[in-house]
């Protein structure tokens, strides 16, 4: 391809609102443009990346036995009330009219269609096992679209769903799910890692999330430093740090004048902060009401909110506000479970069923109480608590760190959420009706383009890997003028391209040298062969996007030397 | 790929809303779902065959010189209301707002974004040509969605959008769309004819359709038996018959009563039709108002809606009622240009220019005039007519005749109509500023699934052409649990799929070899492998879908036969 015949419309100019590199980049690279809040087009350098990220994924679904289907966009509200989730969703399900007044939704996932297409075409248990997967265009309203294609509304999605008829064969295709996954982010060319995960609002029992590593992505995971073990921080999980237990003593009410916080209630009364326990108050929003919920977790932790919301079954948790704390008789900083308000709902962290002698406040301006037994109240517990830099593995013992990573991919075994909602069920081999167990699998095609370019950048723009890189090699001919210059760029882009790589030749007269090599460091294509004033020795230069590095060779070893560089 | 690994649910059910057979066949043989008015899941067939002919479409556009993008499907109204199309587009313009209260679209069509896409980016002559095109999910909220894919409401299209200094460089890109669309529909293997048609809603000035021939089709085509002239008949001409020119005469009025019809009242005033012109009264629908027109045709011609529509500019033509007629003082069946009522718009063929002495009514109830002078009016003309079967054809003289055609394409020079309404202008050679000329080109791909069954099916099923075949061969493993049928079968496939034939067995335990027949047949892959009955001999036997026949080869020729055949 020639640059002069092709649209690639590069600027100096970032969006005003771009904070991250891929988000700026891809703006000034022409690889996309904005259109509304969350909406981008794909402009042809854009839409070339997209497409061979999609093509890698079609291969390795298709080499996993899934089957390719195209689910309609917009689908009927009607399918969404039979799962309950029309409303559980929230604003991000868009919701419109037709000039019929009928009711639809832009699809931001495809559970309800899916279940509605296999349910009574698949009938028989002999038909299943079977995964269905689209990559397609999806919608989700955000609150707050941003940071270019990381966080859109209109989004390309792979979305897959599987059927069952037991749950060891879901298991079975979960773990060939994260196998596939696996693949394709090798073939992309990342770094990432594979993490226990939340469920949220898909709902299920065990799901996992492909994080590619990038110190701007949204979400922390915890990893060991020894083995394997990733988690979401909203899912990770902790040896256990078990301190020797103390004598129970009687409860003591102690003044503790203006001490609020743990560190000073600890430090006055001189006892290890592992000892108190420390109230966290949110509220919490249902389906159909809001209420406050007093969370209780050891003073050395911190509370997960995801942890937390799952806990109490909520859609989410806000920060209770002072007068949530007055009509719930409570106070904060001297938050404690005797004499606690009978009326208001208080789950406590796992890790504190055992506690014989704790400190915590005593529900009274002022005081304080210590040696309080929690074993003898009846108490709710639950996993709350956000698994901290330096805790212990519960794998291998080894010391777990935080580090940060994008959600590129995420895997659900659903069991039979949605198909006992909707009604969709086989013929077991004993000719018993069962709902079918599901399992449900993405890959967000639209977000891995910019999360390719979170990992692989510099100050001066785009790295593109080797596996979606628009094109490989950008012949830049100094100055297209010359007719010399040109026909050797020409006679090198027809070698290149008989030896099949990826080529496009810079053969634009209007523009500079300097711009071109910007263009070429803007854009990121992984290699260059820059034609030039070396021409009268019969040589040329290749620069190494990623090193920089720039090398001159014999114009007749040129693609040799580049075949050996791309392998 | 094995049938028992993928998801191909037959049924013996059409929809009881389908005439169509590819309405009924797509559906029965597993290719699509409905899942609400005018929208269609693929299904794993379906979704085999579209992408079989968006490859086709894609590689042919990239062949062109085309850049591939992708628009976001959902479009700020605003854009629309800059070209002024968010008023003219009616209501299969689907419109809605977000969280936030802002309006949307679900894009029909993409003008407006393309424009809005190059303007500003692309700001001299010297960048210019370009064109850029993607095939992607749109939606038209249609009154009537019918007929399965032929008329749903959302669908896949290509759209390309071409931009361009000059009119001259329009119409070259306009012609090498042309020969791309026609090699398009030639890789399909579809029987089509090139035709001249009306740019509609669309706008611009010339634009050609490019229709597949089928009885089904619900659009009428002239073509003439000795040329290759053929037209949409909304826009198609012909040659003037031209009789010899009465001498003129006074005016008289003739009592005819009760006489109402063209041929009731010549008959009775032994006149020849041809002399006689009828009245054809509308209620026109403009942006802004509804207006009662009068179209005044040959007594031997027929009214041409979409010609009649455009000659007074309305967005529509609907039949006038009673009330309409007693609003405009207008008498159905004696309506005639002398003492015609002042304030109603009236529109003439252009054929009846110079005719001197016709009869019409008298606009007074059973009275007819003859001998009216239409040159001594002032009026206005236009081409209404319709062609019929039997006209001359303006090309060559030869005899113009009817047919049926799907439309499949669609390509317009629209010039300036976008681009001056938005204000997108580049500079030309002198510094000018200039608006775009542009052209755009759209092709109906999933449409196209549906237009290959209608033209290729008996009453058996679907018969795909070799390149939208979802599997070139079908080896229908009579019964699967004989082992020595199933290996027989597979070998057979592993060898079909060595020689690089795209193949499917069916291996199903659980149905008979009828049942597998009748699945061959409804879904149509070109060719079926029967291992069965004559394996002892060492046999197997092939059939051809279309022809239905029947051969038996040897099981060591089956492969060296079938690469014949598919040849």
């Amino acid at each position: 391809m020639k640059f002069s015949n092709m649209f690639i419309p590069t600027t100096k100019e970032a969006p005003k609102d771009a904070t991250l590199a891929s988000h700026q980049y891809l703006v000034r690279g022409g690889f996309v443009n904005q259109v509304g809040a969350g909406i981008y087009n794909f402009m042809p350098l854009g839409k070339i990346v997209l497409e061979k990220i999609r093509a890698i994924v079609k291969e390795e679904m298709d080499n996993s036995g899934a089957n390719e289907v195209q689910m309609g966009f917009v689908t009927p509200t009607s399918l969404w009330e039979e799962s309950g989730r029309a409303n559980t969703m929230g604003p991000e399900l868009l919701k419109f009219k037709d000039r019929k007044n009928a009711s639809f939704v832009l699809s931001p996932t495809n559970e309800e269609a899916l279940v509605d297409m296999v349910n009574n075409r698949i009938t028989s248990y002999k038909d299943l096992p079977i995964n269905l997967y689209q990559i397609n265009t999806k919608f989700r309203d955000e609150a707050r679209p941003r940071f270019g294609l990381m966080r859109g509304r209109e989004f390309l999605m792979k979305d897959a769903y599987s059927f069952h008829d037991s749950q060891e064969d879901l298991v079975r295709e979960f773990n060939l799910m994260e196998e596939t996954y696996k693949k394709v982010y090798e073939r992309l060319g990342l770094e990432f890692r594979v993490v226990e995960a939340d469920s949220g609002a898909i709902g299920g029992s065990g799901s996992k999330e492909f994080m590619i590593l990038a110190n701007s992505g949204e979400d922390t995971i915890v990893v060991c430093d020894s083995c394997d073990y990733g988690a979401n921080i909203e899912a990770a999980t902790r040896k256990v740090l078990k301190k020797e237990p103390l004598q129970t003593t009687e409860i003591k009410k102690v003044h503790t004048p203006n001490l609020k916080s743990i560190e000073e209630v600890t430090n006055f009364l001189e006892v290890d902060p592992y000892y108190s326990i420390k109230a966290v108050i949110k509220k919490a929003i249902f389906e159909d009401k809001t209420q406050t919920v007093v969370f209780f977790v050891r003073g050395t932790d911190e509370l997960e909110e995801t942890k937390a919301c799952g806990a109490v079954g909520a859609i989410e948790l806000e920060d209770a506000t002072e007068q949530d704390l007055k009509d719930a008789n409570l106070l904060a900083g001297f938050c404690g479970i005797v004499n606690f308000p009978k009326d208001i709902k208080v789950v406590f962290d796992k890790e504190l069923k055992d506690e014989n002698s704790v400190v915590c406040g005593a529900n009274e301006v002022d005081y304080h109480l210590t040696g309080v037994d929690l074993t003898k109240f009846d108490l709710e517990f639950a996993d709350l608590i956000a698994v901290k830099h330096g805790d212990t593995c519960a794998c291998c013992g080894g010391i777990l760190s935080h580090t940060k990573g994008i959600e590129a991919g995420h895997i659900f075994q659903l069991g039979t959420k949605y198909s006992s909602a909707m009604n969709a069920t086989f013929l077991d081999a004993n000719g018993k009706a069962q709902p079918f167990i599901m399992g449900c699998y993405g890959i967000g095609v639209s977000r891995l383009v910019a999360a390719v370019i979170e990992q692989n950048h510099d100050e001066k723009g785009c790295i593109w890997t080797k596996a979606t890189a628009p094109f490989m090699v950008d012949i830049i001919v100094s100055n297209a003028k010359k007719d010399e210059e040109l026909e050797v760029g020409v006679d090198i882009y027809n070698q290149l391209k008989q030896a099949g790589i990826e080529t496009i030749l810079d053969d634009r007269k209007n523009a500079r040298f300097g711009f071109k090599m910007g263009d070429f460091e803007l854009i990121g294509f992984p290699f260059a062969v820059v034609v030039g004033k070396k021409l009268k020795d019969g040589m040329v230069e290749i620069v190494n996007r990623k090193t920089l590095e720039k090398t001159e060779v014999l114009i007749t070893e040129v693609v040799s030397k580049l075949e050996e560089l791309i392998k």
